[in-house]
Protein backbone atom coordinates (compact mmCIF):
# COMPACT_ATOMS: atom_id res chain seq x y z
CA UNK A 1 0.00 0.00 0.00
CA UNK A 2 1.33 3.38 -1.11
CA UNK A 3 0.37 6.64 0.69
CA UNK A 4 0.25 10.35 -0.41
CA UNK A 5 -0.51 12.97 2.44
CA UNK A 6 -1.68 16.56 0.75
CA UNK A 7 -1.86 19.69 3.29
CA UNK A 8 -2.94 23.14 2.09
CA UNK A 9 -1.06 25.79 3.67
CA UNK A 10 -2.74 27.75 6.71
CA UNK A 11 -4.06 30.63 6.42
CA UNK A 12 -2.23 33.54 4.75
CA UNK A 13 -2.27 37.36 5.69
CA UNK A 14 -3.77 37.87 2.59
CA UNK A 15 -6.57 35.52 3.48
CA UNK A 16 -7.29 37.50 6.31
CA UNK A 17 -7.16 40.62 4.41
CA UNK A 18 -10.04 38.73 2.20
CA UNK A 19 -8.03 39.67 -0.63
CA UNK A 20 -7.27 37.66 -3.95
CA UNK A 21 -3.73 36.25 -3.77
CA UNK A 22 -2.60 34.07 -6.43
CA UNK A 23 1.37 33.78 -7.39
CA UNK A 24 1.56 37.58 -4.62
CA UNK A 25 4.23 35.39 -2.45
CA UNK A 26 2.22 36.38 0.92
CA UNK A 27 3.65 35.03 4.48
CA UNK A 28 1.50 32.68 6.25
CA UNK A 29 -0.75 34.62 9.56
CA UNK A 30 0.11 33.60 12.96
CA UNK A 31 -3.03 31.19 12.61
CA UNK A 32 -1.26 29.91 9.32
CA UNK A 33 1.48 28.54 11.90
CA UNK A 34 -0.44 27.37 14.39
CA UNK A 35 -2.41 25.15 11.69
CA UNK A 36 1.08 23.94 10.16
CA UNK A 37 2.01 23.04 13.82
CA UNK A 38 -1.16 21.14 14.71
CA UNK A 39 -0.94 19.39 11.39
CA UNK A 40 2.31 17.94 11.95
CA UNK A 41 1.43 17.04 15.67
CA UNK A 42 -1.46 14.80 14.11
CA UNK A 43 0.99 13.42 11.21
CA UNK A 44 3.49 12.60 14.13
CA UNK A 45 0.62 10.99 16.23
CA UNK A 46 0.17 9.30 13.24
CA UNK A 47 3.47 7.91 12.88
CA UNK A 48 3.94 8.80 9.29
CA UNK A 49 7.37 8.49 8.12
CA UNK A 50 7.82 10.84 5.18
CA UNK A 51 10.46 9.85 2.65
CA UNK A 52 10.11 13.01 0.30
CA UNK A 53 8.91 16.19 0.28
CA UNK A 54 7.08 18.48 -2.70
CA UNK A 55 5.89 22.31 -2.60
CA UNK A 56 5.43 25.24 -4.31
CA UNK A 57 7.90 28.49 -5.02
CA UNK A 58 5.44 29.89 -2.37
CA UNK A 59 6.48 30.77 0.85
CA UNK A 60 3.07 29.91 2.48
CA UNK A 61 3.47 26.29 1.06
CA UNK A 62 7.25 26.23 2.11
CA UNK A 63 6.60 27.51 5.60
CA UNK A 64 4.13 24.86 5.67
CA UNK A 65 5.71 22.48 4.87
CA UNK A 66 8.88 23.27 6.77
CA UNK A 67 6.65 23.71 9.86
CA UNK A 68 4.92 20.23 9.28
CA UNK A 69 8.38 18.71 9.11
CA UNK A 70 9.98 20.05 12.26
CA UNK A 71 7.13 18.98 14.53
CA UNK A 72 7.73 15.57 13.26
CA UNK A 73 11.71 15.68 13.56
CA UNK A 74 11.69 14.94 9.79
CA UNK A 75 12.98 18.52 8.29
CA UNK A 76 16.30 16.04 6.87
CA UNK A 77 13.85 14.62 4.12
CA UNK A 78 14.26 15.53 0.60
CA UNK A 79 12.53 18.59 -0.82
CA UNK A 80 11.69 19.48 -4.29
CA UNK A 81 9.99 22.46 -4.96
CA UNK A 82 8.19 23.88 -8.33
CA UNK A 83 6.14 26.84 -10.15
CA UNK A 84 3.81 23.76 -10.79
CA UNK A 85 2.36 23.12 -7.21
CA UNK A 86 1.72 27.08 -7.31
CA UNK A 87 -1.89 28.83 -6.30
CA UNK A 88 -3.70 29.33 -9.61
CA UNK A 89 -2.67 32.90 -10.93
CA UNK A 90 -5.17 35.14 -10.64
CA UNK A 91 -4.45 37.83 -13.15
CA UNK A 92 -5.39 40.96 -12.82
CA UNK A 93 -7.37 40.15 -9.42
CA UNK A 94 -4.61 39.89 -7.74
CA UNK A 95 -3.96 42.36 -4.59
CA UNK A 96 -8.06 43.42 -4.59
CA UNK A 97 -10.21 43.19 -2.20
CA UNK A 98 -12.98 40.27 -3.02
CA UNK A 99 -16.07 42.70 -1.65
CA UNK A 100 -14.77 45.25 -3.29
CA UNK A 101 -14.02 43.23 -6.78
CA UNK A 102 -18.05 42.14 -5.67
CA UNK A 103 -18.89 45.71 -6.04
CA UNK A 104 -17.00 46.54 -9.24
CA UNK A 105 -17.71 43.39 -11.35
CA UNK A 106 -20.90 42.39 -9.57
CA UNK A 107 -21.56 39.41 -7.82
CA UNK A 108 -22.27 37.31 -10.55
CA UNK A 109 -18.98 37.94 -12.46
CA UNK A 110 -16.51 37.10 -9.57
CA UNK A 111 -18.36 34.13 -9.05
CA UNK A 112 -17.82 33.29 -12.53
CA UNK A 113 -14.25 34.17 -12.00
CA UNK A 114 -14.23 32.08 -8.35
CA UNK A 115 -16.06 28.79 -9.32
CA UNK A 116 -16.34 28.14 -13.05
CA UNK A 117 -13.93 25.89 -14.34
CA UNK A 118 -12.98 27.62 -17.49
CA UNK A 119 -13.41 31.12 -17.14
CA UNK A 120 -10.27 32.99 -17.21
CA UNK A 121 -9.81 36.17 -14.93
CA UNK A 122 -8.64 39.11 -16.52
CA UNK A 123 -4.65 38.37 -17.67
CA UNK A 124 -2.17 40.57 -15.86
CA UNK A 125 0.28 42.62 -18.39
CA UNK A 126 3.33 41.11 -18.58
CA UNK A 127 5.00 44.47 -17.91
CA UNK A 128 3.09 44.96 -14.66
CA UNK A 129 5.65 44.96 -12.21
CA UNK A 130 4.00 42.38 -10.03
CA UNK A 131 4.24 39.93 -13.06
CA UNK A 132 6.01 36.40 -12.65
CA UNK A 133 8.28 37.82 -15.35
CA UNK A 134 9.26 40.18 -13.42
CA UNK A 135 10.66 37.77 -10.22
CA UNK A 136 13.73 35.49 -10.67
CA UNK A 137 12.26 32.51 -9.02
CA UNK A 138 10.52 32.25 -12.71
CA UNK A 139 13.67 33.12 -15.02
CA UNK A 140 14.65 29.52 -16.12
CA UNK A 141 11.21 29.50 -17.41
CA UNK A 142 10.28 30.50 -21.54
CA UNK A 143 8.10 33.38 -20.91
CA UNK A 144 5.19 31.52 -23.34
CA UNK A 145 4.52 29.30 -20.06
CA UNK A 146 4.46 31.82 -17.31
CA UNK A 147 0.69 32.42 -16.83
CA UNK A 148 -0.62 35.82 -16.62
CA UNK A 149 -3.73 34.37 -15.69
CA UNK A 150 -5.38 31.09 -14.72
CA UNK A 151 -8.56 28.82 -14.50
CA UNK A 152 -8.86 25.58 -13.22
CA UNK A 153 -8.52 24.01 -16.48
CA UNK A 154 -5.28 25.65 -17.25
CA UNK A 155 -3.64 25.36 -13.29
CA UNK A 156 -4.65 21.69 -13.77
CA UNK A 157 -2.80 21.31 -17.34
CA UNK A 158 0.61 22.57 -15.67
CA UNK A 159 0.21 20.60 -12.05
CA UNK A 160 -0.13 17.30 -13.89
CA UNK A 161 3.03 16.81 -15.94
CA UNK A 162 4.37 17.36 -12.38
CA UNK A 163 2.44 14.93 -10.96
CA UNK A 164 3.38 12.62 -13.69
CA UNK A 165 7.32 13.24 -13.72
CA UNK A 166 8.20 13.63 -10.08
CA UNK A 167 5.20 12.98 -7.63
CA UNK A 168 4.04 9.91 -9.10
CA UNK A 169 7.63 8.20 -9.85
CA UNK A 170 8.38 8.71 -6.51
CA UNK A 171 5.24 7.22 -4.93
CA UNK A 172 5.81 4.03 -7.53
CA UNK A 173 9.40 4.03 -5.87
CA UNK A 174 6.77 2.87 -2.65
CA UNK A 175 8.27 6.43 -1.00
CA UNK A 176 5.56 8.01 1.63
CA UNK A 177 5.00 11.44 0.20
CA UNK A 178 3.79 15.05 1.37
CA UNK A 179 2.76 17.80 -1.30
CA UNK A 180 2.36 20.63 0.63
CA UNK A 181 0.39 23.62 -1.67
CA UNK A 182 -2.28 25.42 -2.45
CA UNK A 183 -6.34 25.32 -2.82
CA UNK A 184 -6.46 25.27 -6.38
CA UNK A 185 -3.43 23.01 -7.02
CA UNK A 186 -4.55 20.45 -4.68
CA UNK A 187 -8.14 20.44 -6.36
CA UNK A 188 -6.14 20.43 -9.90
CA UNK A 189 -4.24 17.16 -8.43
CA UNK A 190 -7.58 15.45 -6.76
CA UNK A 191 -9.65 16.04 -9.94
CA UNK A 192 -7.36 14.18 -11.33
CA UNK A 193 -6.98 11.50 -8.81
CA UNK A 194 -10.30 11.09 -8.59
CA UNK A 195 -11.50 11.78 -11.80
CA UNK A 196 -13.88 14.31 -10.31
CA UNK A 197 -15.99 15.69 -13.18
CA UNK A 198 -15.31 19.40 -14.78
CA UNK A 199 -18.57 20.61 -13.54
CA UNK A 200 -18.05 18.97 -9.81
CA UNK A 201 -14.93 19.74 -8.90
CA UNK A 202 -14.81 23.59 -8.07
CA UNK A 203 -17.65 22.15 -5.33
CA UNK A 204 -14.81 20.37 -3.71
CA UNK A 205 -13.50 22.32 -0.63
CA UNK A 206 -10.01 21.40 0.71
CA UNK A 207 -9.69 22.53 4.45
CA UNK A 208 -6.26 24.58 5.36
CA UNK A 209 -3.87 22.94 7.51
CA UNK A 210 -5.53 19.30 7.69
CA UNK A 211 -3.69 16.55 6.41
CA UNK A 212 -5.25 14.28 3.62
CA UNK A 213 -4.50 11.09 3.40
CA UNK A 214 -4.78 8.93 0.24
CA UNK A 215 -3.70 5.19 0.50
CA UNK A 216 -3.36 3.80 -2.88
CA UNK A 217 -2.65 0.68 -4.77
CA UNK A 218 0.10 -0.35 -7.39
CA UNK A 219 -1.35 1.26 -9.94
CA UNK A 220 -2.34 4.76 -7.83
CA UNK A 221 -6.11 3.88 -7.88
CA UNK A 222 -7.70 5.31 -4.62
CA UNK A 223 -8.01 2.49 -1.65
CA UNK A 224 -9.04 5.06 1.15
CA UNK A 225 -9.26 8.60 1.26
CA UNK A 226 -9.22 10.67 4.75
CA UNK A 227 -7.96 13.69 7.07
CA UNK A 228 -6.04 13.33 9.84
CA UNK B 1 33.26 36.20 -11.09
CA UNK B 2 31.83 33.22 -8.43
CA UNK B 3 30.45 33.35 -4.99
CA UNK B 4 29.80 30.80 -2.43
CA UNK B 5 28.95 31.57 0.98
CA UNK B 6 29.50 29.66 4.11
CA UNK B 7 27.43 30.23 7.48
CA UNK B 8 28.12 27.91 10.54
CA UNK B 9 25.00 26.99 12.23
CA UNK B 10 23.98 29.02 15.50
CA UNK B 11 24.71 28.02 18.96
CA UNK B 12 22.51 24.84 19.34
CA UNK B 13 21.14 23.46 22.57
CA UNK B 14 23.79 21.41 23.40
CA UNK B 15 26.57 23.88 23.17
CA UNK B 16 24.69 25.85 26.08
CA UNK B 17 24.97 22.83 28.12
CA UNK B 18 28.32 22.22 26.79
CA UNK B 19 27.90 18.56 25.51
CA UNK B 20 30.10 17.32 22.86
CA UNK B 21 27.01 16.73 19.71
CA UNK B 22 28.67 15.26 16.46
CA UNK B 23 25.70 13.83 14.88
CA UNK B 24 22.82 14.12 17.13
CA UNK B 25 20.32 15.82 15.74
CA UNK B 26 20.00 19.05 18.23
CA UNK B 27 18.04 22.01 17.67
CA UNK B 28 19.12 25.63 17.63
CA UNK B 29 18.78 27.12 21.25
CA UNK B 30 16.89 30.92 21.05
CA UNK B 31 20.38 32.48 20.80
CA UNK B 32 21.36 30.39 17.40
CA UNK B 33 17.94 31.44 15.84
CA UNK B 34 18.75 34.82 16.56
CA UNK B 35 22.42 34.45 15.29
CA UNK B 36 21.03 33.15 12.17
CA UNK B 37 17.76 35.88 11.49
CA UNK B 38 20.41 38.37 11.99
CA UNK B 39 23.24 36.43 9.34
CA UNK B 40 19.70 36.47 6.89
CA UNK B 41 19.76 40.47 6.98
CA UNK B 42 22.93 41.08 6.43
CA UNK B 43 23.15 38.89 3.08
CA UNK B 44 19.58 40.89 2.30
CA UNK B 45 21.10 43.99 3.11
CA UNK B 46 24.04 42.71 1.09
CA UNK B 47 21.86 42.43 -2.08
CA UNK B 48 22.68 38.62 -2.43
CA UNK B 49 21.10 36.76 -4.56
CA UNK B 50 21.21 33.36 -3.70
CA UNK B 51 20.41 30.52 -6.73
CA UNK B 52 20.55 27.31 -4.74
CA UNK B 53 21.40 26.06 -1.01
CA UNK B 54 23.29 23.29 0.57
CA UNK B 55 22.94 22.06 3.82
CA UNK B 56 23.39 18.74 6.43
CA UNK B 57 20.21 16.47 6.87
CA UNK B 58 20.96 18.17 11.25
CA UNK B 59 18.18 20.18 11.93
CA UNK B 60 20.27 22.98 13.74
CA UNK B 61 22.01 23.47 10.31
CA UNK B 62 18.64 23.00 7.87
CA UNK B 63 16.69 25.80 10.09
CA UNK B 64 19.84 27.97 10.13
CA UNK B 65 19.38 28.21 6.12
CA UNK B 66 15.90 28.42 6.04
CA UNK B 67 15.87 30.96 8.62
CA UNK B 68 18.50 33.29 6.61
CA UNK B 69 16.47 32.08 3.34
CA UNK B 70 13.05 33.45 4.96
CA UNK B 71 15.11 36.93 6.16
CA UNK B 72 16.20 37.10 2.24
CA UNK B 73 12.62 36.02 1.05
CA UNK B 74 14.57 33.60 -0.97
CA UNK B 75 12.86 30.30 0.15
CA UNK B 76 12.03 29.41 -2.47
CA UNK B 77 15.29 28.68 -3.85
CA UNK B 78 16.45 24.83 -4.21
CA UNK B 79 18.26 23.40 -1.48
CA UNK B 80 20.08 20.05 -1.30
CA UNK B 81 20.37 18.37 1.88
CA UNK B 82 23.59 15.62 2.49
CA UNK B 83 24.74 13.81 5.48
CA UNK B 84 28.36 14.82 3.83
CA UNK B 85 27.91 18.21 4.97
CA UNK B 86 26.89 17.03 8.46
CA UNK B 87 29.31 17.85 11.48
CA UNK B 88 32.57 15.56 12.23
CA UNK B 89 30.62 12.09 14.21
CA UNK B 90 32.44 12.37 17.39
CA UNK B 91 31.95 8.67 18.59
CA UNK B 92 31.38 7.42 21.66
CA UNK B 93 31.86 11.30 23.10
CA UNK B 94 28.60 12.45 21.97
CA UNK B 95 26.43 13.35 24.52
CA UNK B 96 29.18 13.64 26.90
CA UNK B 97 29.78 16.69 29.50
CA UNK B 98 33.07 18.27 27.88
CA UNK B 99 34.64 19.29 31.09
CA UNK B 100 33.35 15.96 32.72
CA UNK B 101 35.57 13.97 29.35
CA UNK B 102 38.45 16.34 30.60
CA UNK B 103 38.17 15.26 34.24
CA UNK B 104 38.07 11.73 33.17
CA UNK B 105 40.50 11.30 30.34
CA UNK B 106 42.83 14.25 30.87
CA UNK B 107 43.06 17.59 29.58
CA UNK B 108 45.52 16.34 27.01
CA UNK B 109 43.71 13.20 25.83
CA UNK B 110 40.49 15.43 25.46
CA UNK B 111 42.67 18.14 23.72
CA UNK B 112 44.29 15.88 21.12
CA UNK B 113 40.56 14.09 20.65
CA UNK B 114 39.32 17.99 19.55
CA UNK B 115 42.15 19.89 18.11
CA UNK B 116 44.60 17.20 16.57
CA UNK B 117 43.97 16.33 12.39
CA UNK B 118 43.83 13.11 12.69
CA UNK B 119 43.04 11.34 16.22
CA UNK B 120 39.99 9.52 16.14
CA UNK B 121 37.63 9.40 18.85
CA UNK B 122 36.65 6.08 20.71
CA UNK B 123 33.92 5.00 18.33
CA UNK B 124 30.42 3.92 18.62
CA UNK B 125 29.43 0.60 18.59
CA UNK B 126 27.22 0.49 15.71
CA UNK B 127 24.37 -1.40 18.00
CA UNK B 128 24.14 1.52 20.56
CA UNK B 129 20.68 2.77 19.70
CA UNK B 130 22.15 6.17 18.80
CA UNK B 131 23.99 5.18 15.90
CA UNK B 132 23.42 6.63 13.00
CA UNK B 133 22.83 2.97 11.97
CA UNK B 134 19.71 3.07 13.54
CA UNK B 135 18.54 5.97 12.06
CA UNK B 136 16.20 6.18 9.26
CA UNK B 137 17.92 9.26 7.77
CA UNK B 138 21.05 7.06 6.78
CA UNK B 139 19.18 4.27 5.17
CA UNK B 140 20.14 4.92 2.07
CA UNK B 141 23.72 4.23 2.65
CA UNK B 142 25.90 1.25 2.60
CA UNK B 143 26.64 0.55 6.72
CA UNK B 144 30.38 0.17 5.90
CA UNK B 145 30.45 4.06 4.51
CA UNK B 146 28.58 5.27 7.80
CA UNK B 147 30.84 6.68 10.36
CA UNK B 148 31.50 5.44 13.92
CA UNK B 149 34.08 8.47 14.86
CA UNK B 150 35.62 10.81 12.79
CA UNK B 151 38.52 12.88 13.07
CA UNK B 152 38.55 16.01 10.46
CA UNK B 153 40.80 14.21 8.10
CA UNK B 154 38.53 11.28 8.03
CA UNK B 155 35.48 14.06 7.41
CA UNK B 156 37.51 15.92 5.15
CA UNK B 157 37.21 12.62 2.56
CA UNK B 158 33.29 12.24 2.91
CA UNK B 159 32.74 16.02 2.43
CA UNK B 160 34.81 16.74 -0.51
CA UNK B 161 33.29 14.49 -2.45
CA UNK B 162 30.06 16.08 -2.62
CA UNK B 163 32.03 19.78 -3.57
CA UNK B 164 33.08 17.97 -6.24
CA UNK B 165 30.19 16.66 -6.78
CA UNK B 166 27.30 19.03 -6.36
CA UNK B 167 28.39 22.80 -5.18
CA UNK B 168 31.48 23.49 -7.44
CA UNK B 169 29.61 21.88 -10.44
CA UNK B 170 26.75 24.56 -9.20
CA UNK B 171 29.22 27.73 -8.74
CA UNK B 172 31.33 26.28 -12.29
CA UNK B 173 27.21 27.40 -13.47
CA UNK B 174 27.53 30.26 -12.22
CA UNK B 175 25.15 30.20 -9.31
CA UNK B 176 25.53 31.81 -6.29
CA UNK B 177 25.48 29.05 -3.50
CA UNK B 178 24.82 29.06 0.47
CA UNK B 179 26.53 26.22 2.08
CA UNK B 180 25.13 26.09 5.79
CA UNK B 181 26.51 23.60 7.76
CA UNK B 182 28.51 22.84 11.09
CA UNK B 183 32.18 24.25 12.53
CA UNK B 184 33.86 20.89 10.98
CA UNK B 185 32.52 20.16 8.28
CA UNK B 186 32.89 24.28 6.70
CA UNK B 187 36.90 23.63 8.43
CA UNK B 188 37.45 20.31 6.26
CA UNK B 189 35.57 22.59 3.06
CA UNK B 190 38.10 25.84 3.46
CA UNK B 191 41.10 23.75 4.10
CA UNK B 192 40.40 22.17 0.79
CA UNK B 193 39.31 25.66 -0.62
CA UNK B 194 42.48 27.12 0.76
CA UNK B 195 45.36 24.45 0.35
CA UNK B 196 45.82 25.07 4.33
CA UNK B 197 47.91 22.26 5.92
CA UNK B 198 47.00 19.83 8.39
CA UNK B 199 48.89 20.94 10.90
CA UNK B 200 47.27 24.33 11.03
CA UNK B 201 43.70 24.08 10.16
CA UNK B 202 42.51 23.04 13.57
CA UNK B 203 43.31 26.38 14.65
CA UNK B 204 41.23 27.83 12.18
CA UNK B 205 38.38 28.92 13.96
CA UNK B 206 34.55 29.40 12.37
CA UNK B 207 32.24 31.70 14.13
CA UNK B 208 29.09 31.02 14.12
CA UNK B 209 26.43 32.63 12.43
CA UNK B 210 28.88 35.01 10.42
CA UNK B 211 28.31 34.75 6.50
CA UNK B 212 31.61 33.72 5.24
CA UNK B 213 32.10 34.90 1.57
CA UNK B 214 34.26 33.47 -1.12
CA UNK B 215 34.77 35.44 -4.35
CA UNK B 216 35.95 32.71 -6.91
CA UNK B 217 38.12 33.43 -10.23
CA UNK B 218 36.54 31.11 -12.94
CA UNK B 219 39.13 27.98 -12.07
CA UNK B 220 37.58 28.57 -8.03
CA UNK B 221 40.92 29.83 -7.25
CA UNK B 222 39.88 32.86 -4.39
CA UNK B 223 40.23 36.42 -4.90
CA UNK B 224 38.75 37.62 -1.88
CA UNK B 225 37.35 36.05 1.86
CA UNK B 226 35.57 38.22 3.84
CA UNK B 227 33.05 37.88 6.76
CA UNK B 228 29.70 40.05 6.32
Amino acid sequence: MRKIILIRHGASEWNLLNLFTGWTDVDLSEQGVTEAKEAGRKLKEAGIEFDMAFTSVLQRAIKTCHIVLDEMDQLWIPEVKSWRLNERHYGDLQGLNKQETAEKYGEDQVLKWRRSYNTLPPLMDPDNPLSPVKDRRYANLQKRIIPMGENLETTLERVIPFWEDQIAPAVLDRKTVLVAAHGNSLRALIKYLEEIPDDEIMALEIPTGQPLVYELNDDLTIIRKYYL
